[in-house]
């Protein structure tokens, strides 16, 4: 009954079923970008691979191409010019559609398998794949590494296996046997197929392209569905690179390859009416609220996953380790210039100022010594060019400049323009630190994305927690903090955020941040607040993506 | 940790888990209206307290009281004269969201072990509840019985099972220790809070308010919601009995009652108004298209899980057990008078007729034959009424006139009044049966509620499977049906069924009828087609009713 591949990687997927029933610490892939666990000359090669595809045709034998279009700008500055065949949307979903019956018949224990040997795959090509991640979202190469590869990697086994969990539970067949007292018994033979929904498209975004596409992308393919990868229009090639080892796992285990295709829209318009298309059945989506918010009131067709805007926030009420608290700050500000969904935006300090281990803090002391933090942080400029990244799009630019410019808010930090040698058009920028009243909603309650934070004057911590679940209820976050030696405020932040449903980080002054989401262990959004509709990974996420399809007969 | 009452079920409870992962045969309630299963005063007592209802207020204690409301007219033509409380819809949506706290810290454990409490005694009141669903429905009284009380509650235990098994799946808690290599690991102690979406509705239907009401009920109340069940207008009592017994048991066991509320709107605009509420976050709804479509369009703020209208349909390509086949199909068009979202509506039979045990029949002769099955089986009046029971609206009744008229296809046998010697006023009809070319789409492909079938002239049996396809494609269904000797056709009819997305039944001749879906082995609608976008029951149905909120600390 097993497939092969399933029982080649059924220690990996044993270790992801305990983890995801534990949500302990566990890993499949090496996440330290070393020889040691890559193989020696896994990072030469996979610098190699990368370089191989700049200036190139990417090739991928779809049906329908029409033309080859590229245009990635690297926020590095360096020139990328791949270009990616433009295929006709409606060959690529027909092509879809026809795959999904041998898919469909390779079974749970097949697809999950082949799923596996995807991840495994994928896994070896980390190296490349993490150039592809740092060069067309700016990310560190340690960020880079870690989040692109295997991370992302990580979040799609995640997914492979809440569904592999969903769909075992799905009986292949039963003999119902109902007694009829002195009569003979009623015996139905009964047989339950599991059929995936239709097509799925999984729209990326520039700066997580394989983290935040690897759930839904591996969520829809293990419950039976063709998958469309549309990836946001400056982060093609690590979509480009994954789609290209999947249709080659696939074609060499016998499935048509055009079960997943990559969709690279020449015009807008073209991504409107991929995702309306009534065959589309799902719709998995990350970035901004406007398309997001355009796609769950148009794709009615199907169910739409999407992670949107929010407004992350942290309270602080006290601390008995005010050093290490800012020095925790001043990593999550800093991290990826602040260009994660999941990076704080709005610190509530109360008027009044705050106790810690260091005495009292007024409120402005609170907002000099984080600013101290984070130059003090990014001090050293190998430090900072690691840390910091590059700013991935002229938008996030505009925005810091606008900040910069003191209109949203009191400058506590301006943010600086670094130079980094080895990428000479990098645009990197440092974060900017503004201060406001609460007031001001106008100026915080908004998500400005980037590196810029509101430190937000609340009348107390009672006021912080209830503004912070009203920030949270009305604009959404996928992260919410709060520092406070009282267990009576952190009780009351806790009940604050069972309302509002966002996950919450409780005095992080080590080495884990805010903003650091585990796959496994943490839900990366909990689908309950308007900064996510779903959540990685849950059984919701994986459950309404296929369908039981029972026949029964007489026996 | 557990809960008394979950110890007090646990062998109910396990029979369920064992029933959903297996779905072989599997009951919990008696589904015998005897003495001997419910005690020998059950049946009389049963009654009592149904008559004790009539002509009463029927008070429930809720909050925000204005009014009283009743108005159902029994099928069967007896006085009801029941009055409901009306109350102040935002009052009934705050008093549960103040509830839903408590109910929330009873935990999963809590809430499986209450529910399975409050089905425990919703079961002693069997009898009482087939009353109440016979008087307001028109169901025979075996059916009032057995589909109004021990299956509901079956229904409803399924989605208590379901709901708990997600549930448990969540860890109360976890400890996160990630090696640092020479360095102490990184500890994280993490808490992972079960919390329910919000206020649940749940919009039951004039024909099964039990059993299409409490799967969506249980469903909703297990994960952790508040519920406001809103009645079919004609079939109130029914809910309001269930309601009275959970706000009982919700009392004894230290929860707010008002966790689960009747609403009894003197107005239609109420309902919308109540469903629409940005605090109500899941809709069951079952009916028809008019309504289930304004819920998909305007409860954009809620999780809508809706079965409406559907054509369900059988091929009929050969038999060999042609008069077993025709008994089976004469029960299933007259059962409730085909009152019934699964009963049949189209008949599929090739033009040229099928072959059989008794030899070639022509399209006609099926016709004719099907006709004196239908009238066979219902030529002794007690069988009839039992079977039978009454029509439940004057829409119905209109719909059988029109049938019946000749302008929707050839009247191969006509309907007829029946006078219930017990009921006098009671509306009772026998089937109508309609001819009609598969060309004549207008006639037979829209749901026609009530005991109104049509015998369809297709080319070939091909055209059969691709004609079932297409209809339940584009108009939905919940039940399919095929009957063939040869195993290529049904491999094609089973192939449709995949790609239609319904549950086939295969040469039913015996007692199963394709009508008939039972809890925990039959999907009750695959979630696939336009008549649900859910089913009875999966882990779907469930997985997105709660939301899971972490917090994490260094340790």
């Amino acid at each position: 009954m097993s497939h092969p591949l399933l029982e080649k990687h059924r220690a990996t997927l044993e270790g992801a079923l305990h983890a995801i029933a534990t949500r302990g610490y566990w890993s499949a892939y090496n996440e330290m970008p070393s020889p040691k666990a890559y193989g020696e000359t896994a990072p030469e090669d996979g610098k190699l691979a990368f370089e191989a595809h700049l200036g190139e045709d990417f090739a991928l034998g779809q049906p329908g191409q029409t033309a080859w279009h590229g245009g990635e700008e690297s926020p590095y500055g360096i020139e990328l010019n791949v270009t990616y065949p433009v295929c006709d949307i409606d060959g690529l979903i027909a092509a879809g559609e026809q795959a999904m019956p041998g898919w469909q018949a390779a079974g749970a224990d097949g697809r999950t398998g082949i799923c596996l040997e995807i991840l495994d795959r994928l896994n070896r090509q980390s190296f490349e794949l993490a150039h592809a991640v740092m060069m067309t979202t700016g990310q560190g190469w340690m960020m880079a590494f870690q989040a692109g590869a295997p991370h992302a990697q990580e979040r799609g086994l995640e997914a492979v296996a809440y569904a592999y969990r969903e769909q075992r539970f799905v009986p292949h067949e039963a003999t119902w046997e109902k007694p009829q007292g002195k009569n003979p018994p009623l015996v139905l033979k009964k047989h339950f197929e599991i059929v995936g929904r239709g097509v799925g498209v999984v729209v990326g975004c520039g700066t997580f392209p394989t983290w935040n596409t690897y759930p839904g992308l591996f969520a829809a393919l293990a419950t039976g569905n063709a998958v469309i990868v549309k990836p946001h229009g400056n982060a093609i090639l690590p979509a480009a690179i994954t789609v290209r080892t999947i249709r080659a796992v696939l074609a060499e285990n016998g499935i048509d390859a055009d079960l997943v295709t990559l969709c690279v829209p020449a015009e807008r318009e073209t991504t409107q009416k991929l995702v309306t298309h009534p065959a589309v059945k799902s719709v998995d989506f990350t970035g901004g609220n406007v398309f997001g918010q355009w796609l769950l009131d148009h794709c009615r067709q199907a169910q739409v996953y999407a992670e949107l805007a929010g407004v992350n926030n942290i309270v602080i009420d006290s601390t008995d380790a005010y050093k290490r608290m800012l020095g925790n700050l001043a990593f999550t500000l800093a991290l990826y210039s602040g260009q994660m969904c999941t990076t704080s935006q709005a610190i509530l300090v109360p008027a009044g100022g705050i106790a810690t281990d260091d005495g009292h803090k007024s409120f402005d002391e609170v907002c000099a010594d984080l600013a101290r933090a984070v130059t003090g942080f990014l001090a050293k400029p190998e430090v900072a060019h690691a840390v910091l990244g590059a700013i991935q799009s002229a938008d996030t630019l505009r925005r810091i400049e606008e900040a910069g410019s003191g209109t949203l808010g009191t400058v506590i930090l301006a943010p600086t323009r670094l130079e980094n040698p080895e990428f000479p058009k990098a645009e990197v920028r440092t974060p900017v630190l503004l201060a406001c009243d609460a007031g001001d909603e106008a100026a915080y309650m908004e998500e400005r994305f980037g590196p810029i934070a509101f430190i937000v004057k609340v009348a107390d911590t009672a006021a912080a927690i209830a503004l912070s679940e009203r920030i949270i209820t009305t604009h959404g976050a996928l992260t919410a903090g709060v520092y406070s030696t009282s267990a009576e405020v952190i009780d009351a932040m806790t009940a604050a955020t069972w309302r509002s449903k966002v996950a919450l980080s409780i005095n992080l002054t080590g080495g884990v941040f805010v903003n650091q989401s585990a796959a496994y262990s943490d839900y990366h959004g909990t689908g309950g607040n308007p900064a996510a509709n779903a959540s990685y990974s849950d059984s919701a996420f994986v459950a309404n993506r296929f369908r039981v399809v029972q026949r029964r007969y007489h026996v």
